[in-house]
């Protein structure tokens, strides 16, 4: 502890990043898609002017935000971009949840938002999931300064319909409720077409899931504009140009192959099914799920105990050491070939 | 103004950034560099795989920051790397600075500091450059939360030497000295060799300026381990993956190539120095200026009627309306054409 630390910054305790390993391994930790990005990528790469990055970026993002209204059937006035979705989150806890009262959100989510909350000094009350792990939408419609969930849920896995979102949203009206859709793609329901409706509503997103593009940092938020102007108030207090302009014409040439987006989902989905079914058969519980990972876990075999014989065997998948998780392993879906390398190892390690 | 944003959101006065306009201009109002990023670059982007951008980037940047310190004669351990320098300065601010006596700054310097300081509710000290428009050091070693300054000094263009920066933190040595050195590699001294001596200094840079690359957002720090500990627990709690896979193989190609950085920082002073010259002779007072820029006023011309006037024949500066520098122009210095056609039009106004 330095004493030259501003004292908040002693009191952090940082996100820890699920590992980028440099040996070659089947990488099944931290969700990213095994397939490469959209064919235009590779075509942006091949064509991009190098002279082009001698100037600054539009630092309103303007192609980007239209080529997402476009693909998420809004308008850019209710779009927000940003330096992959962890800063766009990080925006918004600061535009919106410096409040009074503290933020709700669920116990189990995506384990980012109470490091937020340490860093922007905002207090937190945390809602038990229901008895099937879902995030339960009554206990945070209850007094707060804001809702956050994942939907569906990280690393749970569950996603709620876009009617009891409006439900939440018809109790909770005077302060935002930020749903993280980072998953939605592998068969969740978006809020976004909620947005019109419900000015209070931020819908944020990302690339780095079904785009294929972690390397890249991209994200984004939906929202009234309202909404909008507030995280660009503070996006303007903190880097006046986030999205660099390589970045933006590679998302939107993504953005822009439906046909592909559409195939790699649905193959990520049917990789999914496929993989619940055979863990099923070697005897593992497996939570149903609506994104590129399933929440594993087996009566008979520890899961810190798994993580360690799949990583020996070349596989890393993600444990959390804590004291809801520890029990369960959550496994990203590469394709159907690193699947069943991993099903082989584990049938061994589960003989 | 917002009821669903956080109150602090409400007293913001956002930076506003030089403008990227659409059209065909002449622009010297963002002190862009007016040469492509060395060839590397290109090759850097005929050569990525889009593939690569489906894994998350390495969080902590490790193959940029080698590069860095190669370059800048140091050791990973004591480079940050960030999107942006304006990035770097913010978590810095976040870092360093919110401590409970205000930050001492000169007043005129780059206007974003006082951006952050509201962001991250730190009150400021700001003093008053010496009758030479030069930063005043002896002033800034007053007591104080922190100290930062731009060495060169922005929009004034003057640098101090390293033996004086020396003297200040011989005289401030418990409190974070951030040296923002955005200008440096266009004649100023870089005060990085003292990092070693001194724990509290923390000195940034940018590629947006010397490296051509202000469109990919690429900016860094160097400071003792203890400040790098400090810059990356920010990191960690706001975005664990900043600097993406792609900006960090572009920023080492620009790095590796010394000769091209020595030609065309070379080139750029040469031609600001003609473009003084030529100011001078059509009666402007022009500072000395260790950047890519002037800062420049005229006893018979008013700078905003100037501004506008070379706007209206397609060549763009920049004009701050505030109380010290209303009366001046900053010049980005361009190629010797665009300066010839600078000259031209100036001489046409200023008849």
């Amino acid at each position: 502890m330095s004493q030259l630390w501003s004292p908040n910054v002693r009191e952090l305790t940082p996100y820890v990043p699920g590992e980028q390993p440099r040996e070659k391994l089947i990488k099944l930790n931290t969700n990213e898609n095994p397939y490469p990005p959209a064919p235009g990528v590779e075509r942006v790469l091949r064509e991009f002017s190098a002279d082009h990055l001698r100037r600054y970026p539009d630092p309103t993002s303007s192609a980007l935000r239209e080529a997402l209204a476009q693909a998420l059937g809004t308008t850019s006035a209710n779009v927000f971009a940003g330096n992959g979705s962890d800063e766009v989150l990080a925006l918004a806890f600061q535009a919106f949840f410096r409040q009074d009262k503290p933020l709700a959100m669920p116990d189990i989510s995506y384990s980012f938002y109470p490091v937020y909350c340490r860093m922007y000094d905002i207090d937190s009350q945390r809602f038990a999931l229901d008895d099937q792990w879902r995030v339960d939408l009554d206990a945070l419609a209850s007094d707060s300064g804001g809702v956050i969930f994942a939907n569906p849920n990280a690393p749970t896995g569950h996603g709620h319909g876009r009617e009891a979102i409006a439900a939440l949203l018809d109790k909770v009206t005077d302060r935002v409720v930020l749903v993280d859709e980072a998953y939605v793609d592998f068969g969740g329901e978006s809020a976004v077409p909620l947005v019109e409706r419900y000015p209070n509503l931020l819908v944020t997103g990302t690339f780095s899931k079904s785009r294929s593009l972690a390397g890249l940092r991209l994200g984004y938020a939906v929202g009234s504009p309202e909404l909008i102007e507030g995280l660009t108030r503070v996006k303007d207090s903190f880097n006046s140009y986030p999205v660099d302009a390589l970045a933006s014409a590679i998302g939107i040439a993504a953005l822009e192959d439906g046909d592909y987006f559409e195939a790699t989902r649905q193959a990520v989905i049917t990789t999914r099914e496929r993989t619940r079914q055979r863990l099923d058969d070697l005897g593992f519980e497996v939570l149903p799920s609506q994104t590129n990972f399933v929440l594993a876990s087996h009566p008979k075999h520890d899961a810190a105990q798994l993580f360690v014989g799949l990583r020996e065997r070349g596989i890393l998948v993600r444990h959390f050491n804590t004291e809801t998780l520890r029990d369960h392993l959550r496994i990203s879906i590469g394709t159907d070939d690193e699947m069943d390398s991993l099903i082989e190892v584990l049938s061994d390690l589960c003989r």
